[in-house]
């Protein structure tokens, strides 16, 4: 079996989350050579210094998150920042209130203003698909393709609920073979993260990432 | 009795809140005179056109929310983008990773920066109480007071925990007269809204207003 590592976006988003705990996402990150950490913006600084000589060990970090209701322009300004402070990758939260309102151009305007200040770096659009229709699952996945995103991802860790095995096969039935999935939320044993990469998933957000590759399972959130 | 409507900040922070849901609050906060309502940024400039009759009524946001670790310079331009859409009120959410990592330096410069540019402005810091020790809630609620805020909030809706009568009491006993108490989070009858009042909170943060109003108990939240 191919190691799983590689497609782990290794995860610590809690709002208690101390500088020593993300010191031992990153060194665990380092060990597992996992994709990258995912990890709160006021973190990044520290992280992109420890990782300088770890490049293939990617920062990420999360713009109007978990809620997405922010303005476009904040949006923009927070991932902006990100970037000047060493992001490799952006996970940015879809305005689900623009998807409830059917204001389907706000939604595209929203990932184009974050895509336009992220360029070259990896952009990963949340959907939330918990909170979602079948219908807006798939006008979104279109959306974000559109508007140029690397990556959907299903969820934020903080909604209703997480990844599920149908909404990733909606969202892959709906987008062309460039455009990668990222699953998150509610992962946490081996066999459901090979479960999704199973079916063409490229990463897997989670917390749980040390526990995947032991073939444990993790009773731990976000 | 003395009315309760003057108490409660009319609230509705739900990523999947349409323009339908908001405008339905903002009926309800005039029908019934509700203190404020409290809502999604993206909804402040329409909040503040329906409400230039209804003066009485303020127009609340909030900043970094819900997790509140984003930089500071994001929340300060958050907030300078709620004040200029015509924001009343602020509600931010306090960085509890500072806390956690006990940079009270942190917490405060945090919490200055953006009481610096909402002057004028009621500016409310959200704890999140039920992440917290008691000696964290002290020492934030302090902080808070010393930092120019006008209320300490327990909670926002989506932590662990809402409001608690041991959280409040607690808050109440290291602040001065001057300083205000909003509790939130969880409180959805009259019975423990007035227990709330009863204690010296001098607003509730509810999406059940119009239920406690009536003596009904809602199932709803945030």
């Amino acid at each position: 079996m191919k190691s799983i590592a590689p497609y782990i976006d290794h995860t610590l988003l809690k709002p208690s989350a101390s500088q020593h705990d993300i010191l031992k996402l990153i060194h665990e990150a380092i060990e597992y050579n996992f994709a990258c950490v995912c990890i709160p913006p006021i973190y990044v600084t520290l992280a992109n210094q420890l990782l300088q000589e770890h490049q293939t060990i990617k920062v990420c970090t999360v713009i109007g998150f978990p809620l997405g209701y922010n303005l476009s322009k904040v949006k923009v300004y927070e991932a902006q920042q990100a970037v000047l402070q060493g992001a490799d990758e952006i996970d940015m939260v879809v305005n689900q209130n623009f998807i409830k309102n059917e204001d389907w151009n706000g939604v595209e305007e929203d990932i184009k203003s974050i895509r336009a200040v992220s360029k070259n770096k990896v952009l990963k659009v949340i959907l939330e698909t918990a909170h979602l229709t079948d219908e807006e699952i798939i006008k979104a996945s279109k959306i974000a393709e559109k508007s140029g995103a690397n990556f959907i991802k299903t969820s934020t860790g903080f909604g209703k609920g997480g990844a599920s095995i149908k909404a990733v096969k909606l969202m892959k039935s709906v987008i062309s073979a460039n455009m990668k999935i990222k699953a998150s939320g509610g992962i946490r044993d081996l066999a459901t993260a090979q479960k999704y990469i199973d079916l063409g998933v490229s990463r897997i957000g989670t917390s749980s990432g040390v526990s995947i590759i032991k073939g444990q399972t993790s009773t731990t959130d976000y």
